[in-house]
């Protein structure tokens, strides 16, 4: 992925000199134009609606937890994600990696997420851990995402961009702008794709309900971080499933890159999409997990294709995502 | 810690039988009473506070991420943490990890973790990780504390108790419930300690600030999880820097165990640990990170104690914060 001529460097590119960091919100939006996407697929190996191959023998109890995790099982959860990746980099803007679906295999896991970073680091990743503690442990989670001064130390789990929780406010956040101002990219969130999001989320405080609230403050604390592209690297989660949020967040956070999760599985609609983006069309990315990675079993393509085919169905899905959304916003 | 007499069985009393699975706030309670104690140690090995005997060499450079830890900084950060437990579990109710200062070290991190919390799975472990996501992965993180099947298969980083942010609202709680109904416990982050967490937390829903509705849903939800102490094993985190906050949780939560960190270096007084506490004096627990860890260093007792002396200092520490604690509130 690393091209002269291109503008994402990535994880890669941030190592070749200081002077060349592009912000993350200008090389996310190059990719969606090169790859006329705004697919982001979500890695969230849950193995259990994995193929049957990949699940043999004692793979099969894999969604519960354990202290060990056998040589057998670390290859199925690589495999799974190396073909998934294989199947979709082209026609994808990049990925959104679910730390908790590692984390549950312990130090296991994470070795497995840390081998796909590396192996991948030509590729965009968004690390969703939704992480978010006060000022000196905050420095602990962004030593861990995003140093990367040289080979011989850079961080474990080095990826380009992280989702927060913002509950804490500022200081809990401000760690990572020293990173933002570089090449990388933060994502708070603001309403989230579940159901009860509600329960917090949409009390009113004043006029507007705290998801606005939480919006217009990372809109304002951003406004150091605007690439070229007029979004900023600091961004904001806002779920699919309620584009009438997205539309009171746009309002107070016009410069904010919105990560969007939710169409598919959870119930989300292409039709919908423009609320989330700016005037441009450009300004946010779509998150597909199960919608793609176990399109084979969820969703419209599961009846064309079987198991042992999950990544060709990955593949369909992405392209019809790719498509639904470029026909309601246009070519990114 | 097993004593067939006792009431606090812990992760291993659990595995004994179901029958004999004994709420978290009763586990706490007991506890508490039998240590005369509401000290809860807080493990943050942040290994630059460290002294130099176990930074020598390479150790020193410990506080950058790093993708491989050599064997010398693993057992820095065990034998760190191994000597504070070995000076401190008499007179302490537990210990509180924080997962970020694992987590910078990736997968070896988290090994370390593994192998602390396993060695000693006989004393009271809080995890302390603030997740919170959706439904479906919030299992995946509930599995990977909580599940203790047998030994054939248990949790990766299996603890008594974890922290959690609600502000996804109740499914995202929800999966760790089944477990509080056993013997585990959870603390909500209401109002946080640090200097910004009023960003969010006190701004006004009506007549009450942000961190009292969540008080007051934890409350709710809490009602099922409700010990024979007559404090619910689904907690709240209150900040020891507002006991004004605390006293509006309170009231809205008088059934709610609270975790309060920041007595001590965060600027937090012994004095005001009544309005943390129930009627009867209970139902709170204090953390204390800096103040005990790094006593050779910050605080009151850094004089008398040079770096080496690291442990003496942290039991120094954690015997007057108990004392001063048991001053005001009368021992538990």
């Amino acid at each position: 992925m690393i091209q002269a001529a291109g503008l994402y460097l990535g994880r890669a590119g941030s190592k070749i000199a200081c002077m060349s960091l592009i912000n993350f919100a200008d090389q996310i939006t190059d990719l969606m134009k090169r790859k006329k996407s705004r697919v982001i697929v979500g890695l969230d190996p849950a193995m259990e609606h994995a193929p049957l191959s990949l699940q043999g023998g004692e793979i099969a109890t894999l969604g519960l937890g354990t202290r060990e995790i056998s040589h057998g099982r670390q290859w199925a959860m690589r495999e799974f994600c190396e073909r998934i990746i294989e199947a979709t980099a082209d026609i994808t803007v990049g990925y959104k990696v679910q730390v908790a679906y590692f984390e549950r295999f312990g130090s296991a896991g994470l070795h497995i997420l840390e081998r796909l970073l590396l192996e991948h680091e030509e590729k965009l990743f968004i690390l969703d851990g939704k992480r978010g503690d006060i000022g000196a442990t905050s420095e602990a989670y962004a030593d861990a995402y995003f140093h990367d001064y040289s080979d011989e130390d850079k961080s474990p789990l080095l990826c380009d961009a992280v989702t927060l929780n913002g509950y804490l406010g500022r200081d809990a956040l401000e760690p990572f702008f020293k990173h933002l101002a570089k090449d990388k990219g933060a994502f708070v969130l603001a309403k989230t794709s579940n159901p009860s999001s509600g329960d917090l989320q949409d009390l009113k405080i004043g006029e507007d309900p705290v998801y606005v609230h939480m919006a217009r403050l990372v809109h304002e604390w951003g406004q150091d971080f605007v690439g070229a592209c007029g979004y900023s690297a600091l961004g904001l989660v806002v779920g699919a499933t309620y584009p009438e949020a997205a539309r009171a967040v746009r309002e107070v956070a016009p410069k904010s890159l919105i990560l969007v999760p939710g169409i598919g599985v959870q119930g989300g609609k292409p039709k919908d999409a423009q609320a989330f983006c700016g005037a441009d069309g450009l300004g946010a990315v779509f998150n597909f997990s199960r919608s793609i990675i176990y399109a084979h079993k969820f969703g419209p393509f599961a009846d064309e294709h079987d198991d042992e085919d999950f990544a060709n169905a990955a593949r369909v899905a992405a392209e019809y995502y790719r498509a639904s959304l470029n026909d309601v916003l246009g070519e990114p």
